[in-house]
């Protein structure tokens, strides 16, 4: 172990951060510390607590010019059983592997503090940037983010203000620090189908319909289409039949219809609206009588290699000497909202091999590593 | 209203036998009625009581010579709601229609009553008549029929007793009485079809297998597959899933399993093992990982053409005029069981409108006439 004033500024931070049990959606005063720094630091600092939930916007810069923003969140995963963890949750101990040890060590604690340690040598080295540096950070992340990111950004929208750049800390790498980075993640659109027959005796099936029997044909061929092939960014869209309920539980009763639940994740290769018509298209097909509501939870964004994919992967090999890899596999991110303000985003944070698991840990010497590949960014993108 | 001693002797012993509320198992000395009338006849008296179920096998005649059997069961369903009735189900009252009302006057009391009094006839004008007429009655039909008809045939198995035909008293009728007899029936299997997946998150659908896609063909290849073409006397076999399961409830799980419930009613086209055999093909083409819990309900039975069927319908023929249907559709009855016996097995009855229902009635009349018909098969069959 080591000992707390011998460690770098980062993870003087990211120990602060993490003995803060800032449990969904409560912030318990992290972002107040955020701010406290990045206000030294001469950031003009902006508080949106917007219903139960704490969020803050800091800007430093210029009017004009390019803005980046580093994005995250304070709160994190519950811990589950406290007993089964090695060292306490919120101690954020380092072990005797250099691991630093806690729950938001991961995800994303270390990369808050990575990001203000970064900002505020970047604006001490370059008083006179070009353009803006800017944090949004909410507490609402790991919960319905509702009143997070996607309440802030809409705020941001209505008041024009611009996001050229966007740098989420969500822990991208696999095994190594900077070996993957996100640059988009897949949409998301959910459904409930009913399919409709008629309820009758299984010794009379002439006088029912049997909405099992029905369905099987469209639903085999549902799970059979290809929705489209991906592109150079995206896996081809995937579609799961998560639930699938019909009957009475009678064994000599047709039941009266059969209800599915399924999921798009879906690439920028298809559309919302091209989904919902295939399916149409397929149900129709099977001249079945049909119902679905749908529920879209994030929309696909892509960042394409530019400016800031191109900015994070040369700073990632000139720190680390590593080629990273842009990925947009996993689930969802605050940075679907960020990506609706036409920003380009990218994901990258440290190795999230332990994430939302009791134990979580990452390498204490990662996050040095991250500080100095977000510095380099900034000086590529703003200096 | 008539009064009870102006009726018919098959009305009376028909009003006398649901007045007694034999709700199954139950007997209510329906049984000591009958035996009582049929040992006043020189029927050889042989009760059976099997676990909790009141049954009672009688015989006259000889020991060579053909054998006829009447078969039926003096237990009748529950009432449902009385208040719903017009009139009390266990008063046996005859309305101002001319119908018998009460609870099992259709299923089976009056075809029971008609047995009786055409039985004692029979044997008074034939006292010599060939071979043997017999009685196999149960309390056990309307229930799980264990201790019923099913074990008394065991009996008679074992000790090497000869069923040539056997009439069973259920209302076949349609609309007219002797429209329509039961020359046999479907078979009846059931099963429980547990398809195996590997459960997963819908985001990572490679690493998990989908119970739902897997079984989704074969269900609809199951579906749409024909069994047989069924024959002069049976409709094509069918199959029909009353019953699919899968699902954790959550949207963004895919789930390790898939259950279906399905079930046959099959012709004497098709046997146990044959569909057994084909259902296995179609699952295991589609390369799934299955597993079935088969459950035969009741074997399919067919009387051809023949002495009793021939009798019968000319017996109809003579007292109404009327041309007889075959028919085997409907549910299971008592009849498979006596079938297993070698035996041509005929189910005729009243009129079935009302049975299982509040207000079960039958035309008072079409006893009187049912009896004729008994009577005139006996002639037929053992003079």
């Amino acid at each position: 172990m080591t000992a707390h004033a011998d460690l770098s500024p980062t993870l003087q931070l990211a120990i602060d951060l993490i003995r803060r049990p800032s449990v969904t959606p409560v912030d318990a005063d992290c972002q107040n510390i955020m701010m406290q720094r990045l206000g030294d630091a001469g950031f003009k600092l902006e508080p949106m607590r917007i219903e139960d939930v704490d969020n803050f916007w800091a800007s430093h810069g210029k009017q004009d010019g390019p803005v980046l923003c580093f994005a995250g969140h304070t709160d994190v995963v519950p811990t589950g059983p406290v007993q089964a963890w090695q060292l306490d949750p919120f101690n954020a101990v380092i072990d005797e592997h250099g691991m630093l040890c806690g729950r938001g060590a991961a995800d994303m604690k270390g990369s808050l503090a990575a990001m203000v340690v970064a900002a505020e040598r970047f604006v001490a080295d370059y008083p006179d940037h070009k353009g803006s540096l800017t944090f949004l950070i909410t507490s609402d992340e790991e919960g319905p983010a509702h009143h997070g990111t996607k309440a802030v950004v809409e705020r941001l929208k209505a008041r024009q203000e611009r996001l050229d750049w966007c740098i989420v800390g969500e822990p991208s790498s696999t095994t190594l620090v900077g070996d993957v980075v996100k640059n988009g993640r897949r949409g998301s659109l959910g459904a409930k189908l009913t399919v409709r027959g008629k309820q009758g005796h299984v010794a009379y099936p002439h006088l029912a319909k049997n909405p099992i029997h029905l369905a099987a044909p469209a639903l085999a061929e549902l799970a059979a289409e290809h929705w489209d092939h991906g592109n150079d960014f995206f896996p081809p869209t995937s579609f799961q039949i998560s639930n699938l309920n019909s009957g009475t539980g009678a064994t000599n009763v047709i039941p009266g219809d059969l209800e599915a639940v399924f999921n798009f994740r879906f690439s920028t290769e298809s559309t919302v609206e091209g989904l919902q018509q295939r399916v149409a298209a397929i149900l129709d097909k099977h001249q079945l009588d049909w119902h679905i509501d749908w529920a879209l939870s994030g929309l696909p964004f892509l960042t394409e290699p530019g400016a800031l994919l191109d900015a994070v992967s040369s700073s990632i090999k000139d720190v680390t000497g590593r080629e990273t890899k842009a990925s947009t596999s996993g689930g969802t991110s605050d940075g679907r909202f960020i990506a609706t303000m036409g920003t380009q985003v990218v994901e990258l944070g440290p190795v999230n091999a332990t994430i939302h698991q009791v134990n979580e840990r990452v390498l204490a010497a990662d996050l040095n590593v991250l500080t100095e590949i977000y510095y380099k960014t900034l000086i590529k993108l703003l200096a």
